[in-house]
């Protein structure tokens, strides 16, 4: 299963937790930034803190067993989690949708419990820490990293580092209002990157759509019946117009979003990952139009957008780097 | 004239340039901030490089003579420059409406001329490294500047730092698109910051206020006649409620605009300045209240929304504070 057992002398593998909506991925990760062994945990058993906790424990005694290795030879433990999170004192202030976490002090509880390191910093962090590493942003300095799914999410690695801001809650491109008269976003403002590009204004946009063609109503009685992102994708991806017109008006959006990012950092490279963006060849062409268009010439020569590399273990991978960078203070 | 001559010893004068549409101000800077002599010349006189250059000298010269310094002992000159500029390289790329600057190296020409150190910067720039060394921006680590007048510009201090991007062109809050149906702005867009609440922008809602009300008419003919925002501010502190109006507009906008910087660098401290930034009481409580309502809750209470304090001499401080601080690659 581990192919690598033998480069594990000098500490040098990290373990990286992604504690997602649906699954905790507990995974082993090598100084070069490949998944070595997973844990795939159901979070609905792992909502509280403690359990949380004892979970992760006992996924990284096995990854540890089964590779070989001590905990204590661990480099660290990395967690990512969605929420926003104090990562100067390892604490998380709370976590989107999972009840119970409030200033949970999770670094240090870890860290008592495994006797070893721990880290912790927020999901969309860990997305760029890993796509800048490892991904589709290395090599860059100034990188902005965005996450389309549900939520809007990003990461900003700024002069080669991760920008946290004064309280770290920098880097919330999802909240920019791009359009005070346009639809009303989660955080309760119209307008938002977010309610112009996540997935209910996808949805949105697809059932106008769908009662204009039979098309469509019939690709998507055929293919289970719901709509959503994933369905209009497909059907775009089948060629369905009134799919690709969807898909185009996001690419429009989202590269007005871009174009005001691109003015304001003036960044090296853009990379864009979430489960949205598996419909990459959809909406980047309007996007990278728009952006020729919007952005000011002198920044938008300087950037290239692309598609993030990692995939399912973007997470685990970068909240094993929060370890192997020192990224906290 | 200059009261600390005998502080002069090692080399910690310098010299700041800042080039503006009507004047070039050259001016003696201690080391902690003080403009110790200023001269001013016309920028009509000085629009060519070699006739800039040539200036400059002669007012260095004149400087460092009445200041008992020779210009070797000064610790340097910078120069700001309104137009984007390669830093690192001390090359102008050009200049806002003054032609004939194209790639000049300004940096290097100068230092020959003066045969002492020369750095140039993009004027934004240099006006967000006065106010966070000695103005209002004290002691912040994130740090967003902008000037309001003509143009909207802006200086980032990230982490420590002057934040430049990947080609010297990051801090373009100006341009940052807030209402895709919004006026149209200087650079071809719709509903930039810079559409909606530069000076033209002030103008504009200025004008239907003007034909509502008697009492404006009559004001602004007692006071010139021509509609400026210094007179729409006039107007406002003269109590006149359509002029007040106005401002709270202008404050609402520009609350959005700041909302969204807020949500994405999470600053410590907002500094504005530039003319516009007079009438500070006219547009800062719906600004403050806007502020409230748009961002997100962690970084709207980690910011703190100040007026600039150095005035007409920020461009020379923060010219000067690029030699003080070493802050070019």
């Amino acid at each position: 299963m581990i192919s690598d057992i033998g480069r594990n002398g000098k500490k040098r593998w990290a373990v990286g937790v992604d504690f997602g909506g649906t699954t905790v991925k507990v995974g082993l990760v090598t100084s070069a930034g490949r998944v070595a062994a997973v844990r795939v945990l159901p979070t609905a058993e792992l909502r509280r803190p403690a359990q949380f906790i004892d979970g992760v424990a006992r996924a990284v005694a096995v990854l540890a067993g089964s590779s070989g290795t001590r905990v204590s030879q661990l480099a660290g433990i990395g967690v990512g989690a969605p929420g926003p999170v104090d990562a100067a004192r390892g604490i998380v202030r709370s976590m989107v949708n999972v009840p119970g976490w409030r200033e949970v002090p999770l670094a240090r509880r870890l860290a008592r419990r495994l006797q070893c390191r721990c880290v912790v910093d927020n999901d969309a962090n860990c997305f760029a820490l890993a796509e800048w590493r490892f991904g589709a942003g290395r090599g860059a300095d100034d990188l902005i990293c965005l996450t389309l799914g549900t939520g809007v999410g990003g990461g900003l690695i700024l002069d080669g580092a991760l920008y946290r801001g004064a309280s770290g809650a920098a880097g919330e491109p999802g909240h920019m209002v791009l359009d005070p008269r346009g639809p009303r976003c989660g955080c309760g403002r119209r307008g938002c990157l977010e309610a112009l590009v996540g997935a209910a204004a996808i949805v949105a946009l697809g059932r106008p759509a769908l009662r204009r063609s039979e098309r469509l109503r019939t690709f998507v009685r055929d293919h289970g019946g719901r709509l959503t992102p994933r369905l209009i994708g497909r059907a775009g991806r089948a060629g369905d117009p009134h799919a690709k017109a969807v898909w185009a008006q996001i690419g429009r959006r989202l590269g007005i979003g871009l174009a005001n990012l691109i003015n304001l950092f003036n960044p090296e490279c853009i990379v864009i990952g979430g489960g949205v963006a598996n419909n990459w060849s959809l909406f980047a062409p309007a996007m990278r139009v728009t952006v020729r268009r919007e952005a000011m010439a002198v920044p938008a020569r300087a950037v290239r957008i692309v598609r993030a590399r990692l995939g399912d273990y973007a997470g685990i991978v970068g909240a094993a780097v929060l370890i192997q960078t020192h990224q906290v203070m």
